[in-house]
């Protein structure tokens, strides 16, 4: 290596890996660094491999460090939380005044806020910025959210246009997303929309399977044609292959030996925190974490089923008979209609935060960077980017004229769908979540006023009224006592 | 006063106030102070309209830390956050070693710990005591709940057993929680409940009136109706109350002037994110908390009204023919149904607490104190007690053997419920998030092995299996690759 290398990145495990093969492929001479030795051994041995890409690999942060050009941009992927702090103390110890780094792991958008100060006083720019779309992603193209620095980012737009998923028609999968740690929040929502698409997808497939009693060839038949069709996405694809592929232990196909217990990170819990935090409906992906949670519950859950299944109370309450096609449109329209609610509710939690914190987001240039490389890649968000180009103040994406359209159009499907699902004891928590958000969004007189009597009569709390403004209190148990004498 | 008095009391808000009267008309000599000193002076001038009671007030702090007799003994009541420390600061530059100061206020957990360490380092002792049944409660007998120091506990145990509310056969609501924040934390989650059984009546209110067409005349005798059977309770007495009241200021009843729009304070926010830290699914709350969000877009809603209307999907969608008496019979036991799988959700959250900070709770002296002088209470608490008496070790209330039984008897009404809601347009979020709770927990095979499998596809996350132990990882998609080819 004669002349110093364009960027550096250190950390080397999956998604590190990956991400420096990519960079490097695409022309960008690389500086690699680990702690452990034996993963840059191991990246530099697969850059040769795969095309000798111009990477080279240091056992030790100083050379590594002194050998990338200035201002230098040095990209980590390591753990979140202490082993990024452990990382950027051993870095910055050798780097310089207007050098960068940049955190491609899914930090707390905090952390990189406070980050973001303490290397300003060092006077080093700093960046979060989300990665998304996994091994496979970060090899050949992933979708990526960068906050903070904008001068960090300028330096590095280029390796970063060319890095990212290239998407016809919408370009490559990346923007400069805003100030502070606004790009670790975008990415902490995308996973919390993420965990909600899983959620309903399994959804439909239990109701396919339980109540319509489809078969996983017929499952797999049914998500490649939806995969042609408005539900078009990465999640649906990887669905349909996984319906297709047998047991190589045994006899049948792998997915029903899969144990149901779903593990998590967390940013699920993240967004579900935020919402709350931000006053902010989220139920769709609440239900999400929550089913994670019921999942991971497995011994309760057969301790229950014996309990229940001894009152007469079965898995499956009453065997429905079902028109197989007819139920077939039904869950994929349902699926449909619950997927608008989950992805309105994750951008109103980012413009929520945007607001509150004055990031200045734009929520269709979002819809737009996840079109490709991520994982709810989707020909769905097309729809997402029209509906916030038609109007950036757009107060839901449920009352776009589009996708009211379409939520019209769904609606008598979702119902059954769901109530199919109740009466067959089958739970669809995100779906039903889904409808119930729908139907109280759009409904003008909630029966909120109730709660509101409520908490005037024990808590003096106060209310409005329909008809005339300002704050009142009623003696609401005084009236009821003297009305009861 | 001749002789030092008791206790004392500092902050003469509503609840402070009455608290004092309280404690001085059970005997106690009784010393407050307030810092704005008007409040103090209408204290003191309630005690001799209320008959003299034994309060004796004083304008600054050092004469009335001075008051008290030792160890003292003082209890404030003033708002959570920097107030709290602020007038600690205050009272303890007058305190000595011994002394005690119990924060009777809505206080986050974690204020609470910090502050037992910070006072242990003064050698003062610390209790953090959540108290509710709101101004009338604090007057004639709240229910207590003081975790902390236990030492500082024996002081005043006398004065807490007289003061609280006194329920037959049960005792005075108060005991011991344990060691540190648990006082606040089980009231955090008290609340949450709180917010639970509120959604839940108001949406047992919304089906009868907008699908059900009941009057508030016909309300008002169904709800005092419900109230002598098993949903007997406070918020439904209450409730029974309300639709009872007509409106001063015009025609008609009160109820339905009040506008929809539900504040909140920040305890049912704490309750939803402490379940997704601690991974306990409490579905039925969520929703509860969603549904003040959603009821606080009220110009939305009105908007989207509009937006749905042109499209021909009203308020209600088809006026659905109903029997009215099977109705309300009906709306009632799913009302019951939904109940306990909310004090499910609020009862493992606070276990799943306990076992994480080591502080033992006995679940079933919390149902014990909650039966008296608390906004839930109820004599369904009764049945928790029970339950947990039975078995301490519960893993859920859903599967102890009478609420088994009860869910058994009720889930066919419930299901209806829901089903005619969602066909009429009504959401019913408490209703519907607590049966697929339900439908979840006593599930068991969920589709979670289908979640399992996709992030094992896109993220080689790993997944179990059901026939053998060990963690496995597939090539998902080489082997759909392979099989396309």
């Amino acid at each position: 290596m004669a002349t110093p290398t364009r960027i550096g990145l250190a950390g080397l495990a999956v998604m590190g890996q990956n991400l420096a093969l990519n960079i490097a492929e695409k022309g960008f001479p690389m500086s690699v660094y680990n702690r452990s030795t034996s993963k840059v051994d191991e990246t530099v041995e697969r850059a040769k491999k795969e095309g000798n890409l111009p990477l080279y690999g240091f056992h030790d942060p100083e050379s590594f460090v002194l050998s990338i050009q200035k201002p230098r941009v040095i990209i980590i992927l390591v753990k979140a939380g202490l082993p990024v702090d452990q990382t950027i103390k051993t870095l910055s110890a050798y780097m310089e005044k207007g050098d960068c780094i940049i955190d491609g792991g899914n930090e707390w958008y905090e952390n990189t806020e406070r980050r973001e100060k303490e290397m300003a006083e060092l006077g080093l720019l700093y960046l979060g910025m989300g990665v998304s779309g996994g091994e496979e992603g970060a090899r050949n193209g992933p979708s990526m959210m960068p906050g903070g620095s904008f001068e960090a980012y300028k330096y590095i737009e280029d390796i970063l246009l060319k890095v990212a998923a290239q998407v016809p028609d919408s370009g490559p999968c990346v923007t400069y997303i805003g100030k502070g740690g606004s790009g670790n929040f975008v990415k902490m929502v995308h996973n919390g929309i993420e965990y909600g698409d899983m959620q309903l997808i399994a959804e439909a497939y239990d109701v396919l399977r339980s109540v319509g009693k489809l078969s996983n060839d017929e499952l797999h038949q049914v998500f490649l044609e939806w995969n042609k069709g408005e539900l078009l996405s990465f999640l649906i694809e990887i669905t349909a292959d996984i319906f297709g592929i047998k047991d190589d232990k045994g006899d049948g196909y792998l997915v029903d030996k899969v144990l149901d217990k779903t593990g998590m990170k967390g940013t699920g819990k993240w967004t579900v925190q935020q919402a709350a935090e931000l006053s902010v409906a989220a139920p769709t992906i609440a239900a999400s974490l929550d089913s994670r949670f019921l999942s991971g519950l497995k011994d309760e859950r057969v301790q229950a089923a014996k309990v229940f299944e001894s009152s007469g109370v079965s898995d499956i309450l009453v065997e429905q008979s079902v028109d197989k096609n007819q139920l077939i449109e039904d869950v994929r329209k349902a699926l449909y209609a619950s997927k608008i609610c989950s992805y309105a509710q994750g951008m109103n939690l980012i413009r929520a935060k945007s607001v509150e914190k004055g990031w200045d987001l734009k929520l269709g240039e979002l819809a737009r960077i996840w079109k490709g490389g991520c994982i709810i890649r989707a020909i769905f968000l097309d729809r997402i980017k029209g509906a916030y180009d038609r109007n950036p103040d757009l107060a839901n994406l449920l009352v776009d004229e589009e996708f009211a359209k379409e939520m019209v159009e769904r609606q008598s499907a979702w119902r059954r769908v769901v109530c199919l699902a109740i009466n067959s004891g089958i739970s669809t928590p995100g779906m039903s979540s889904s409808l119930a958000y729908f139907d109280s969004y759009r409904r003008e007189s909630l029966p909120a006023n109730l709660v509101q009597a409520q908490r005037d009569y024990f808590g003096a709390h106060t209310y409005e009224r329909i008809d005339v403004p300002g704050a009142f209190h009623t003696e609401w148990f005084k009236i009821a006592k003297q009305s009861k004498n």
